[in-house]
C-alpha cells in the first residue's frame, strides 16, 4: 500500500479538538500515512531577533482532523509512530511572558529567543550540540463533549508534550466521535521531561504513521496510553500533578490487573515496585504525568 | 585502608535529623565504611499477616550519624556509594490507613503486606519475578535550623525515597553544621519512581560508601545532588510537585550557569531541550522531585 501525505498547508490544520470537527481526509483502517506538520508557533519566529510577546490565540497547529473509517466511540485508534522526521534547517526555544515553570523568577527574560540550527542529526544551541530526539507535542482526537485548545492535554489528547510520542512507538487513543479525528502536530527536534520554559525545539516535521482501528476492545480505554517496546506509559492530565500522578497510576493499576489478576491493592503494591510515575510537561494550563510500567509485566490489553 | 562498620544494632540509629546530634562514629575524609541499617519498620513485618496499622512514630531508622573530621556549615559532604547489598531474605510492601497516593480509592485495602522473598538477584511477587535494584530511602545530613522526622525529605536530605541512591553513584549534601553529621537508612530492595503506595520493598542492607569532605567548595550547594555517571540530578522536595519542580530546575540551572557562563535565561532555555524532571516520591509529607542533566553538559561544580 503506497503512503497517502497529509499535509498542514494542502489539507489543514486544528487550533481546537471538538466533539464535531471536519476530516480533511478518510482513511481505511491500517492506512499508512505521512502527516507533514509545521512548527507550533506557525513560522513566525525565525531568527534569534523574533519575539513571542504573548501566547498566540492559534497555537501548536495540528495537522487534521484524519477520520477513519468505522470507528465509533468506545473503539480505540492505535497510531504506530514509524518515523519523525524534521522538516526544516531550524528549531526555535522561546520564552513568553506569563508563561513557563519560572515566571516568577526576576532573572528569567521574556520574551527571549534562541535559534536551534538543525546540523546533521543535531541541533545547535551556541556552541553546544544535542541530538535531535524529535517528538510530537500535540497529538489526539476528538473529544466527547468540552472543546480543548490545542494549547491543552485532556483525556483525548492534545497538548500532551510526551517525549515518548516518537519515532518507534505506538499510541492509543479512546475514540470518542464517529471516525476518531486524529490530528497532530507541535512537533520538538528535542525537549526535557518537564518542557520547563514552555517550549522544546519547536520544528516542522514529518510523520510516518499507520493508523489502525481497534474495534469493541477488550479494554475500555480512557486516556491515552502509549507502548515504546521496553514500557507501556499511561498518560493523564490534570490540574495539578498529584491529581494527574492519582490518574495516571490508576490507569497503570487497570492494565497490571487485567494482565495478572490481580486485586486493586495487589496491584497498587506491585505497581510501587516497577517502573514508575514520570514527568511529560508542567507549564500547560493542565500539567502532564505518565505512570511507565516495564513491558514484562504488561501485554497489550485489547 | 580497612573498610570500618557502622551498624544500626551495635553503634545506633536516629528517627530525626536534628541540627544538634552526638555523632556515634567520626572519621577521617576519605574513610570507607560499611553502614549496616535495618529495614524501615523496625523489622516488626515478617510475613503477610503482619498488618501496619498506623505509621510508627518511629520509622525509618537511619544509621548513624556518621561524624566527620574537620566538617563546618558551607562545606559539602560527598558521599561515593560503592555498593548497596540487601542482608535480609525478604522485603516487604505495605499499605497503611491514611497513607500513600490512592487513599480515597475504596478498593485499596489498608493494612495490607506482601512478603517479598528474596530469590537470588531477584524478589519475588507471589509468582512473580522484580529484579533487586536496591535505593538508600532515607540519607542526610543535619539540618541548619529546623529538626525533621525521618519520614520527612528536606533541604538536608532525609527521606528523598529517589532511586538514584545506589551502587555506583556519588551523592552530594550541604553541610549545616560541624561534623555533617551522615545517616543512612530506609532501604528498598526495588521501589518505583513514586513509591505510590507508600513504600517500597522494605529491606535491611549493608551499603559500602567512601565519605569525602569537600571543604570551602566554589559552589555553595543548596540541596542534594546525586552524580548517576551519566546524569547530575539535584532533588528537591516541597508541599507540591509544581514547588519541588522549581526548585530542583533552578537548582540545575545554577549548574548550567556555573558550567557555561550562561545568563539565567539561556540556562532556562537550553535546560527546557535536556534531561528533565522526574519523579522520585509523591507519597511523603513533602514530595521529591529530581531534574536530571545529561553528564555531557554538567561537570562536578565544586
Amino acid at each position: 500500500m503506497s503512503r497517502e501525505t497529509v499535509s498542514h498547508d494542502k489539507d489543514g490544520v486544528i487550533y481546537e479538538f471538538a466533539p464535531e470537527m471536519d476530516a480533511v481526509r478518510t482513511v481505511e483502517s491500517g492506512t499508512q500515512l505521512t502527516v507533514e506538520t509545521r512548527d507550533s508557533l506557525d513560522g513566525v519566529i525565525q531568527e534569534n531577533d523574533d519575539l513571542l510577546e504573548q501566547i498566540p490565540d492559534e497555537v501548536n497547529a495540528a495537522t487534521g482532523p484524519i477520520a477513519v473509517e468505522g470507528a465509533e466511540p468506545g473503539d480505540v485508534l492505535k497510531v504506530e509512530i514509524e518515523e519523525v522526521r524534521v522538516a526544516e534547517d531550524r528549531g526555535r526555544v522561546v520564552t513568553t511572558p506569563g508563561f513557563g515553570l519560572l515566571q516568577d523568577d526576576e532573572d528569567v527574560e521574556a520574551p527571549f529567543t534562541q535559534i536551534t540550527p538543525v546540523d546533521g542529526e543535531q541541533i545547535r544551541y551556541g556552541d553546544l550540540a544535542v541530538d535531535i530526539e524529535p517528538c510530537i507535542g500535540t497529538i489526539g482526537v476528538a473529544p466527547a463533549d468540552e472543546t480543548y485548545s490545542t494549547l491543552v492535554p485532556h483525556d483525548h489528547g492534545g497538548n500532551l508534550d510526551t517525549n515518548d510520542m516518537t519515532t518507534g512507538t505506538t499510541a492509543y487513543f479512546p475514540v470518542s466521535q464517529a471516525g476518531g479525528m486524529l490530528a497532530m502536530g507541535d512537533s520538538k527536534a528535542a525537549m526535557a521531561d518537564g518542557e520547563m520554559c514552555g517550549t522544546g525545539a519547536e520544528i516542522a516535521t514529518d510523520i510516518d504513521i499507520t493508523v489502525e482501528l481497534i474495534s469493541a476492545p477488550a479494554f475500555a480505554l480512557d486516556r491515552p496510553l502509549v507502548d515504546t517496546g521496553e514500557q507501556w506509559k499511561t498518560i493523564a492530565s490534570a490540574e495539578t500533578m498529584e491529581e494527574a500522578s492519582k490518574l495516571a497510576h490508576r490507569d497503570a493499576l487497570r492494565l497490571l490487573e487485567a494482565k495478572h489478576g490481580f486485586s486493586r491493592t495487589e496491584a497498587h503494591t506491585f505497581g510501587s515496585l516497577v517502573g514508575g510515575l514520570e514527568i511529560s510537561q508542567v507549564v500547560d494550563p493542565l500539567v502532564t504525568v505518565r505512570n511507565a510500567l516495564p513491558s514484562e509485566y504488561v501485554s497489550s490489553p485489547f
